[in-house]
């Protein structure tokens, strides 16, 4: 039995555990991403290595940017990074044990694939619902990442041509309807120009800042009009975008995850093909849509996978 | 060297041609599709390959409908074709040599990739803009056809969420704005509600019963206001399905073929690059749009391809 470091970069946190042949995670640790660019990323995540309970015999990254060939450009939420840094190699030499790199979604969705509802599938979807839309594939029984390691961004396919402005500047991306950040922009914009409704009740009850997944959920769960109205609109989003992506991969599996997914469990994902079945050509039972079943660590299950595939070709 | 016979069975036409190593063309022939079902087709086929110059080693088969493992199911626009057919294994035995068959727009790409705008590409997507809108794909440098081989329904993507009706029966898809039936049915409902249009005048003159594609290259030449507009409307919502394909899959390489590629050639590509940038998220020095090169060939050529490979691996 070897053991795998996973580690999930984030924006806020970096997260990371060993991970064994099973895909069982055992020991973790956990520290908030420095602010002061790569070199003190690198040293945070050595040091978190370096805590673990057992040395791992390799170590795979997620991190939240276009990564190709270990080297990482432009990460969006990763503060005073340059145009592309060599982080593989870089780790490499830090830990001294094999490393391989891999954009968050992406390993997310390996993640769920080796070891959560993706196992079986050869040509799968993952669909990320967090402050953002995410997306990962794995195509023909292989991880897909693209040309240039930037494939999977599934929440800037645009679904309505001069919709919804989006945080990326665009309009009409799913993103723009289904990521939590515009649900809440809409939400609060309807709720200024006098729009009833509990969401920001529940957000002060609950001693949250944001509209997090856990109030969407209490506010469905109450009938709230305006959080019923935004989820559906983000569930249509994120269904017409599946049905393009069935229409145009014809995928045996979507597997849909993030916190919305942690919070609503089954009923998302069955939301998501109900919705999607209209806009699909093949018919529903040549592909199943399920909830991801890790919970917050397909991304570290999907890293150290990368981690492992990394040793194992080393 | 070996002669390898591609086959491109159409809705009106099936054609027939040798070609050779270097994917060059030799004598060809041509009938009119058979409207009594598959046992006519099969008959059609073998007589078209048994009137060629020389016997072929192999034959490939483009067809437009689903292709899964050599049986076809459900082509749209072949009559009295039951719900599947083993067409690949039912050649076989007709022709004594290796046989394999494919959709039609997959076959497309794959010509076009082996052997025309697609050469050297690993991440491509095959466009064909003709009666309807068909895309073909090739993923991590090899032909790609999905989970059942559904793959490659480019034109039934929805960029327009309550859009403009789609023949297929949904609203929004990107044939709905760029399949030449459809743009036909927008101009002549346009012109009915006496919008000014030299279109109709162009097509008698040319003495077409349907606006073709060289109608629309002549309105658009004349500066015709409802051409241009309709032209201008087909880009965009190839465009934004072009860039929500790139988004989702990091292509390095785009072809648009059919038979508008045909009449304006690099200007078409030209075009839809310019409208596709501002939809997509990665630098567009990372991937050429580029128009098909080898013009009503490509289907023919990809069929050899693939029936080379069926001979190579039998």
């Amino acid at each position: 039995m070897s053991l795998v470091a996973g580690v999930d970069i984030g924006g806020t946190n970096i997260e990371c555990a060993l991970v064994d042949d099973d895909h069982d995670v055992g020991d973790r640790a956990k520290t908030r991403t420095p602010t002061e660019g790569p070199a003190a990323v690198i040293d945070a995540v050595v040091d978190l290595i370096g805590g673990l309970d057992e040395a791992p015999s390799a170590v795979g990254v997620g991190i939240p940017g276009p990564v190709n060939d270990g080297v990482v450009s432009r990460p969006p939420n990763l503060a005073l990074w340059p145009e592309e840094v060599e982080l593989a190699a870089r780790l490499r030499d830090a830990v001294g044990v094999p490393v391989e790199v891999g954009n968050d979604a992406n390993v997310g969705a390996l993640g769920e694939w080796v070891a959560g509802a993706g196992r079986g599938s050869r040509f799968m979807l993952g669909v990320w619902m967090g402050t953002g839309v995410g997306g990962g594939l794995v195509l023909d029984g292989r991880p897909y990442t693209g040309a240039f390691g930037g494939a999977g961004e599934f929440g800037h396919m645009i679904v309505h041509h001069g919709g919804a402005q989006c945080g990326c500047g665009r309009r009409g991306c799913i993103e723009a309807y289904a990521g939590r950040a515009a649900m809440e922009r809409t939400a609060e914009m309807s709720h200024r120009s006098g729009r009833a409704t509990s969401l920001f009740e529940i957000r002060d009850d609950e001693g949250k800042q944001r509209l997090t997944s856990k109030v969407w959920a209490r506010a469905l769960d109450d009938g709230d009009g305006l959080a019923t109205q935004l989820y559906r609109e983000a569930i249509e989003a994120v269904a017409v975008g599946v049905g393009s992506v069935i229409n145009l991969l014809d995928l045996d599996r979507v597997v849909i995850g993030g916190g919305l997914a942690e919070k609503l469990g089954d009923q998302l994902a069955d939301d998501i093909a109900e919705a999607a079945a209209p806009w699909t050509m093949v018919p529903s039972d040549d592909h199943a849509h399920l909830v991801a079943e890790r919970g917050a660590d397909p991304g570290i299950i999907g890293a150290a996978a990368l981690g492992r595939a990394a040793m194992l070709l080393s």
